[in-house]
């Protein structure tokens, strides 16, 4: 390892054994409360809980420190409004004629359809861009390394503070999703990797009763 | 909302204002602890803690339930070993060949080469592969949705959960990754995502002194 000048010393806490398995077992029992929601009120979020959420996902690894995302937060109606009717629009398209029937029946058990009142329901919507590049003052391409992998791993941080603050969160993928770099105000090369809805879930909300793969499942021990 | 039988009450634990801003600071606070490492000792890591944190990665939100991901995690200092060997191949012929000279400059400030003792010393390697689709035991493709966007957030909790757990990790990106489905036993239509070094990171180590962005750079409210 080269190092050079510009190392600092690791701020590093260490756990004893016995809290390390307390911890991962606790951050197990909390996240897997965490289920996407499609029913939202529209308590407003109090104040600084979604800046401190957002600062946390920009935290994450992420190809050479060029940090290739950009979180749009919209929490103004108009424009909650102006995304709804362009996301049903898309989702119409989506439901009505794009999607394959063996998409659809994929679908069923979670009961979506074209309908989003939850995109102007909601009190905050954050959209998510990809940065394949990034472009200087002059014009000139600065190119981004892993910028999906980067802006995913970001996001998986971004819900899970949500998660950690106590707000429901679902994560949209409109198809296509073109639309919101226009409503956004973003640059076209710029590419919305998704939409995540954010809030307090409406009172009584149910989730589809769906099961996750077992441990064994899911993974290999070599 | 269709709702059908399939539905039940959403498990939710509301927070007043206060514990939410807290609960987002606290979060914030400390995953901005977490630093990309490259210097590992070789302690075991406590029974379990893998496990859980895994488990939590699999509750990641993700298209239409398909859990498209499988982790391998590897112990076994052979198998180490063979993938020491193999990445550090690749990764010469990245450093002198494949590499354009801006991406090596854009690396300069991480100190890294084509030499990768890590991946022997941590005592633990996840391999992270994306399911495109499932075959099922008739050879038929079960199409999975929204692959790379789900793994990737499942790998932004999986990293969180380890960072939690008093884990040090390295997200680790061999260019290209191919050979890891050969010696982790994966199908050939999984795809590697990154392979993820795990353990607690030497006494006494360094990191670049990077920063990053702040809230307003990243971020645009509306």
């Amino acid at each position: 390892m080269g190092k050079s000048e510009g190392f600092i010393p690791l701020n590093f806490t260490e756990y004893s054994p016995d809290e390390m398995q307390q911890k991962a077992h606790e951050f197990y029992q909390t996240i897997k409360r965490r289920r996407t929601v499609r029913e939202f009120s529209d308590r407003p979020i109090p104040e600084g809980v979604i800046e401190n959420c957002i600062k946390a996902a920009g935290t994450a690894p992420n190809g050479a420190n060029k940090q290739p995302w950009h979180f749009v937060v919209v929490k103004d109606p108009e424009i909650k409004h102006k995304i709804r009717i362009a996301a049903e629009e898309e989702e119409q398209e989506f439901y009505n004629r794009r999607a394959p029937d063996d998409w659809l029946e994929d679908l069923e058990p979670f009961g979506t359809d074209e309908h989003k009142p939850f995109l102007e329901k909601a009190p905050c919507l954050i959209g998510i861009f990809a940065q394949p590049y990034h472009l200087d003052e002059h014009g000139k391409k600065e190119k981004h390394y892993y910028v999906k992998e980067s802006v995913g791993i970001a996001t998986g941080m971004l819900i899970t503070a949500l998660h950690q603050s106590g707000l429901a969160t679902l994560t949209h993928t409109p198809s296509p999703m073109g639309f919101l770099n226009k409503i956004m105000k973003r640059p076209s090369h710029e590419k919305a990797f998704l939409l995540l809805v954010v809030g307090y879930p409406k009172q009584g909300t149910e989730v589809p009763d769906i099961a996750k793969k077992s441990l064994s499942e899911i993974t290999t021990f070599l």
